[in-house]
């Protein structure tokens, strides 16, 4: 199946740019909705950290280092490098006896204005506590301290990523199809989009025993703290407040997002193929007003989806359009 | 006729994202290769600067105010609000007795890195003269001088405007099918990709008379001048260094790219439907590669093409590629 029409841009009542994607809408007993092909293989990418969180729990790795929601919020983030999240993840790491050194993210300029402006206007270097993947760094190395693997925990064959590994293909109900590097040097796990709906609908759904417990903990945290999970102006914070509990939500690169709906066991997963943010940012939107999660008026609807498009001076150039057939 | 997969990225083994597009390769006669749909209706956006510029140069207004290649090069520019650039426009515009206000283009922060971060380090606001189209309007009002027009030279109405939209059906054979407000403010007329490859193909065998004497002064001036065209960094300007007074490339927003090849005569218009730029600037260096004009192994084709995919810490992370089929 090829993927479907999901988002438009329309300029002067002529489309003018097109995303195709796949999606899919789960419950624990299957697909309820999708569009595209279920079936197609993708890279959940940072869309997956609750997933890549489970050992950290599960283990009791993350209660014998005291970790709070606020760090399970971390660990699931693509953040900002807000000082709201460099400080945490500073002193989380610091609670371990470990520092800056010990992380294998990389380093990169945050975008968070200030922050990024300090260190520009500084000539100051950013460091890995900056990588918007330091939170779920913080917590491989938890794990690590607990599993007592070696200092290299982002190799394929590490303890840290056997786990995940474990993890991932039993919430996807998946043995993964493969495995690629991803921008912040960890494994990267592939599976369909319809596995990785069937992931979220357990988070959203959980049962008893220790993964549930770890999953209903990872869904409360991100909901309890969505400005750890992205940051201010981003679609993962803004999307989650407007939801006000009832949706936790979050990107990964080259245009995936999943969400997690607790109050109807739903688990959501998109994969805009051209792997442009700004499809995955207006589809998600899209779902959640599908779904009842968020009304058309909203502010942050306007943002990411029904907004005129304007231009340096103010002018409305056009606006994007959901596709005909998605989603309704 | 749908879209034809262009360019590919590779993670792990496995396809992570796919750019669809349109491709034309035309000359005097037609139409020599394609990909895609010919027949799609696109907005050029910057990508056609050197037919808006027709009018300037034909009107005689260019020479009136004594315009040199580095004016001409400004004129078909996105640039990147560099010194070389700013310091221009804003001499052009004085000697016009005109400044800044008189712009309609509107202010944002420059691409360059040294005035950007200087902006940001005084806590200064970007002028219009920033605008990567400044060099378009610096022309548009060279022009407006020239035809006694209002000050409001962006409407769609004012002689500026009916002078380019003249000169945009005539080079591509086709009575506009629309048009739309551009992100510089000015009107953006839509075309088919043929008729954008055949407006290229015209300025790469310019005949005789007013019209082919301002292609060959437009073209001439863009591959002399490729550093004012975009600046340090960009596709545009490395690719036409790279090939070496053999090519004039631009591109356009929401992922355009157009090629002229004199020595065979060959206009090139490629739009890639998700408007990712990563696509466009992939695609257009295949083709350069395809027709001869860059080596397989020049350093920008590894930029923008071959090259591997490496994250924060250098990692090889993945690979572009070209789609089955494109370009051969």
């Amino acid at each position: 199946m090829t993927a479907a029409k999901l988002i438009e841009l329309w300029r002067g009542g002529i489309r003018e740019s097109t995303h195709l994607g796949h999606v899919v809408i789960a419950d624990g007993n299957g697909i309820i909705e999708a569009w595209g092909d279920p079936g197609a293989v993708i890279f959940p990418r940072s869309s997956c950290k609750m997933i890549q969180a489970l050992p950290l729990i599960e283990s009791g790795a993350a209660d014998a280092a005291g970790l709070g929601p606020d760090h399970l919020a971390l660990a699931c983030a693509s953040h900002n490098g807000a000082a709201i999240h460099t400080g945490r993840v500073t002193s989380w790491l610091s609670g371990l006896g470990l520092a800056e050194g010990d992380l294998r993210c990389g380093a990169h300029l945050p975008k968070d204005p200030e922050e990024h402006r300090r260190l520009i206007c500084t000539d100051s270097a950013p460091c890995q506590i900056h990588n918007n993947c330091s939170g779920k760094h913080a917590g491989f190395l938890t794990l690590n301290r607990h599993l007592g693997g070696g200092a290299e925990y982002v190799e394929l064959d590490h303890p840290v990523q056997q786990a995940v590994r474990g993890a991932f293909e039993e919430v996807t109900g998946e043995v993964s199809a493969g495995w690629g590097v991803d921008g912040c040097s960890a494994p990267n796990f592939a599976c369909t989009v319809e596995g990785l709906a069937r992931a979220m609908a357990a988070f959203a759904a959980p049962g008893g025993g220790l993964r549930g417990d770890a999953q209903r903990r990872l869904v409360q945290a991100m909901m309890t703290h969505p400005e750890l999970v992205a940051g201010e102006g981003r679609a993962c914070t803004e999307l989650m407040r407007a939801a006000r509990g009832r949706a936790a939500l979050k990107t990964g690169a080259e245009a995936v997002f999943v969400g997690i709906v607790p109050e109807r066991g739903l688990g959501i997963a998109l994969k805009v193929t051209d792997g442009g943010t700004r499809g995955s940012e207006a589809a998600i939107t899209a779902l959640l007003v599908h779904l009842g999660i968020l009304a058309e008026g909203d502010p942050v609807v306007q943002k990411y989806l029904t907004g005129a498009q304007r231009n340096w001076r103010g002018l409305v150039t056009g606006e994007l359009r959901r596709a005909s057939g998605f989603p309704l």
